[in-house]
């Protein structure tokens, strides 16, 4: 598919919602729906929803509105999710990699948590209830061949990413999911999205202090 | 303070980022330091890095830079986190509610996980590990207000949010950190931030199919 402009991030993360309610709408049935509909949903505005559709050709039509199948099929292929996608967590032994090991939430949508990796020797070995073995980090790049590993979920501790590039840019995988407090800068063949989740709670804390006039008399 | 324009949300994030790099320079006892260093280490545009403190009015001196000390001082006081925030874990029995009430990185950035709470009559009054007591859903209101819990963190499947809403709007709690794969629309008054981890797996998975030519001919 040729795109005319690259959509931009937010709009990839908006496919993911429509496809959410979209999903929900086939099953009760439903046939079409109106991007006004949808928007007031998802609490978005109609246009943006349009604009965000017209960029992989999406075009309801006026007055009647979009095919759901049709515009849920062609999300799911757009974003790549009609195969099943291998994952290995990195740092599986951290609180972090063990509820992101045994969470369900992935498979469903087609995301295959594969393999457990970390560098503690006493963990080495051990297998989650519920997950598979932890496995040395260092036979990471073995394991990423054999079992066709795509996205490494890396759940380390900030410090240890720096020293991880190497050992992940040689292992063949295409992306990284990093949640290590640490920005992760790699090769630029590699795909990295960094999600810290104390920076979501620092910018809601953010909007509570834009309300607290006290603390905002202080800067 | 006063803010000529309200900065966009990416910005607001990048300060988390600024911050933290701050702080590590702040130990190593660097003074200043130049937006174009600062930009290089965390693979940013240097007119970007001014732009975003500029918001703030911090101008670093031409040719000097920055005041490491200073601009990470402010960048506490404009996050509000120079105070501790009290959080409540909401679906605290599942296993990322888990995770994250066992999950040390919030404490050290001033949220203080003070309360979990789940609906499973079977988990209620279960302590985990290293944290405190799983309370009744039904004793939010209350225990928002005696242990003065300003955050949510919401791990409950997505289809219970939406039952959840109301109980979270009258509790008095002013922000939700959301987890579940459903968007929460609430009343305006209450700060709502929407993570999905499966989401940023198809941001991902989007990028790699970009590449799979084999894939985008098919739409």
């Amino acid at each position: 598919m040729k795109l005319k402009n690259n959509p931009p991030k937010a709009t990839i993360k908006r496919l993911s919602i429509y496809l959410r309610y979209l999903s929900g709408l086939a099953l009760e049935e439903t046939k079409v729906i109106s991007s006004y509909k949808m928007a007031q949903r998802l609490a978005l505005n109609p246009a943006q929803v349009r604009k965000d559709l017209s960029y992989f050709g999406k075009f309801g039509k006026r007055g009647v509105g979009y095919n759901v199948e049709q515009v849920r099929e062609d999300i799911i292929k757009i974003l790549g999710i009609q195969k099943i996608r291998n994952v290995g967590i990195v740092g599986a032994g951290g609180s972090l990699g063990r509820a992101l090991s045994l969470y369900r939430g992935f498979e469903k949508r087609n995301f295959k948590i594969v393999a457990l990796f970390d560098n503690n020797p006493e963990l080495i070995g051990q297998s989650l209830k519920g997950a598979s073995e932890i496995l040395s980090i260092d036979t990471l790049e073995e394991v990423v061949k054999s079992k066709d590993i795509e996205i490494l979920i890396l759940t380390v501790p900030g410090s240890a990413v720096r020293g991880l590039c190497d050992k992940i840019s040689k292992s063949g995988v295409r992306a990284v999911l990093n949640f290590a407090p640490y920005k992760m800068i790699c090769t630029k063949k590699l795909v990295v999205h960094n999600v810290d989740l104390t920076t979501e709670l620092e910018s809601i804390s953010y909007h509570l202090a834009m309300n607290e006039s006290e603390t905002l008399n202080d800067i």
